[in-house]
């Protein structure tokens, strides 16, 4: 298993790396959150670009250097661009973030979830219930014994998300992130889990859909879906518990929160408290 | 008529339920203020969900506990959307708020708005034009001694909407809230009169179509759709001035708003000024 | 060529006439930055309404005072909107403002682009890169002369846009406003060079998008598209470098920057700093 110091240095690279050369990340994704997933994005080091038509997804796929797909607010038109973007993006190596919020609602989502499947995401994000279901939906092989660890988890959630996580990823050969109130990521091999954040990230729309954003920005620099989630994960939680210091209020919290993400240092997201073991 | 006490223990009792069980209530909403309607709904201790397509408005119609539905930035699949939303909202008795914004403005938007007067919403909510125009296009019988009543009024734009409010009220049997200096909420019974607010909140875009969102969340607890429409106003009245003491512009007007909204209590909500009388 | 007296008399016109008539100026805009062009478009005096379908852009185009296009986040209706509201505002001789945003992605986005191009824009608003490309797309006949001039450019990027800008001017009659880290206006004759804004309007989605739109409303009341797009980028200028002064992050200077917009007096954007000189 990879050492803690051996990660941290990786993130430290990563987060350098992303700052140094603004690599574009296109997005389809919701139009709830678009505009806090691009400045989240900016923020982190990255440029951003959001299309919803089908050869404007294609194009991103290999014009940008990774592309965030998120589920929310489907258009008809998702129907073409979805699975071209995701085709692209695998048959040309890109990274590419799923996102699969909303899951389980409609008929569309539920069909265009089932065609990315092969198109294997380099980073899957969601919160405990939206991971279980797309490990339900694509049938990976969860692995019980795994699962019943959960018990002994102080973070409900995102504890009973844990087996699932690891089918997913050892199935995409990626990363998963599960969000809650403390974080888990996952190659399949090694999961971390990260601390730290704000109870105003639940108060807030967006605060899920712009870590998939920024992870897409790291996986483009990242050695591997693994380091590229964590150090999202990671800089979420330091600019979440660093913002949750300055404001009263879910307002002033998404003000401070872009803040602090443009202000964290690569070493200060690579110390964020989080812990590994193995899967 | 209720006596003023009696509603604002209401208001009380409705803000905390609210608080305590997080209910979550779908919107087809438009891009402009989309984000700021999730953020004040959650805000207020709501949670929220935006969806676009014909089959995800009837899922959200019954999987959330209200709905609310917004006219702007209408898309091609809306002809599809709303008119099966609010017909499930109707048949399984849910509340639904309509905010008939852009009224005029398109010809899909004058037919949808007459698809959906059958479906009579629990509230409706727009400015007074608005509300004068969707009482003369679902030929709502106003009574002109009532709207003579306008030219004693200071506030002369929500005043002159005051006979289409009451009549939509009756119609529907359901309350509507008419935004303006001061705000007008009626059953078609009572009329009350909310004071407060800011100058700012003409000054942003999304404070009318983010309490519609609020007043969809308050719809799932409140005992009335009364009560519901007049939380919501108090709410906003009550988190617009005091968030106007804060601040000298409207970028941080808004900041301000959702930060107060969120720490508002909910007998301060009761408190904000307002007053009863006979419709 | 105009004295830039007389044209600092010209622009606090222009904000006075705005702030006093409060006209609307509507748009078909991208999802990503829709809120924040509309609260721009509020901060600075006008009002806003955004559309999607073909028949509500032909009545904003007349209803409205003026017209922001944003070639962004393109929607498959687009095809019939844009130049059915293009033509009905060159038809009509309404101001209208075109932002070519994304030129050369996907192939809808490029036919549109040359369907606009008879319907001659009021102001043309892009980055440098975005500005050669559209006077490529349309053919129009770059002097060469002039193009050679960027060699001395301190702003290479502006710079090298300079002749395509004049190029674009003349050919549409009208204004072309490059944004950089100065900034270009032009109509073909007179070539404005405005300084200020903030590092932190590259850090952020929408200073451009919103720019564009402010331009609009701008074109309502002013005296000439050259006049309405160097008040805009007057006002951009002077709001971006005092926000920039109370903030430490980019969430901070979105807030900063409306807040600067609304209070910026007439007499301070027209003195905001700039030059002219021959085309």
């Amino acid at each position: 298993m990879i050492s803690k110091a051996e990660l941290q240095q990786r993130i430290v690279q990563t987060v350098r790396d992303v700052r140094e050369t603004n690599p574009m990340a296109g997005s389809v994704t919701n139009t709830v959150t678009v505009n806090f997933v691009a400045n989240a994005q900016i923020a982190a080091g990255g440029s951003a670009a959001m299309v919803y038509l089908p050869d404007e997804g294609e194009f991103l796929a290999t014009a940008g250097w990774a592309t965030y797909i998120n589920m929310g607010t489907l258009f008809p038109v998702y129907e073409e661009t979805l699975p071209r973007t995701a085709q692209t993006l695998h048959d040309a190596s890109r990274p590419w973030v799923l996102d699969p919020v909303g899951i389980g609602i409609g008929s569309l989502r539920t069909r265009l979830l089932q065609q990315l499947r092969p198109y294997k995401p380099t980073v899957i994000r969601g919160n405990a219930s939206e991971i279980i279901a797309l490990a339900s939906l694509w049938e990976v092989a969860v692995d019980d014994t795994t699962a019943r660890v959960r018990g002994v988890d102080s973070t409900q959630g995102v504890g009973e998300a844990r087996a699932a996580a690891i089918a997913l990823a050892r199935y995409t050969d990626g990363a998963v992130a599960v969000s809650g109130v403390d974080d888990l990521v996952t190659d399949g091999n090694v999961v971390a889990r990260s601390h730290g954040g704000s109870h105003f990230m639940a108060k807030i729309t967006g605060s899920g859909c712009s870590l998939g954003g920024v992870a897409a920005v790291y996986s483009t620099m990242a050695p591997s879906p693994f380091t590229a989630a964590l150090t999202a994960v990671n800089a979420y939680n330091l600019a979440g518990s660093r913002a949750e210091r300055r404001v009263d209020g879910p307002g002033s919290f998404q003000v401070a929160f872009l803040d602090e993400l443009y202000k964290a240092s690569a070493e200060d997201i690579a110390r964020n408290p989080f812990e590994l073991e193995e899967a």
